[in-house]
C-alpha cells in the first residue's frame, strides 16, 4: 500500500484571487507581516500496490484528473506503507 | 522570512463527498487500485519575521481564518528562509 500526497497550486503566471482574498483577511486580523498567500488543493490517496509503476500512475492521475495542467502545477510525495505481519 | 505550508482536511468523522467523487472518477479512468481519496485545502504563506512567536501566529491564523475547526483539522510546516547577504 502507498500513501500519496499531492499538492496542486496555480502556476506563477496565473492570478490567484483566493490567495489574495485570504491575505487581505489575514491583514484585517492584524497579521500584517503576511507577505503572500497561495491557496491550492491537497489530496491524500491510499493506493494498493500492483505491478504498475507507482510514479507513472500518480503522474497520470495528476495530468488526467487531479490538475488542470494549463493553469496549475503539482508536486507529490509517495510513501510505501509496510504492513506488520503477525 | 518564513515559508509556511498549511494542510487542511476534513476530520475523520466528517463525510468527504469531494474525496468520494474523485475516487469514483479515478476508478472510471481504470485506476481501480485507489483505495481512498481525501481532498483538502493547501496554503503556502510567506511571513516576515517579527518579535512574535511564529508557531503561535500560525496557530492563530489556522483557528481564526484558514480552517473551520468544527469540521476540519490542520497540520503545518514552518521553514525559516535565511537571506544570503550580497
Amino acid at each position: 500500500m502507498y500513501s500519496v500526497k499531492v499538492y496542486v497550486t496555480y502556476k506563477a503566471s496565473i492570478l490567484d484571487p483566493q490567495g489574495e482574498a485570504v491575505k487581505t483577511a489575514l491583514h484585517r486580523l492584524d497579521f500584517t507581516n503576511v507577505e503572500s498567500v497561495t491557496q491550492g488543493k491537497y489530496f491524500e490517496l491510499m493506493i494498493k500496490k500492483t505491478g504498475k509503476n507507482i510514479d507513472e500512475q500518480v503522474e497520470e492521475m495528476c495530468t488526467e484528473l487531479l490538475t488542470n495542467t494549463n493553469m496549475e502545477s503539482y508536486t507529490y510525495e509517495i510513501e510505501e506503507l509496510t504492513t506488520v505481519e503477525g
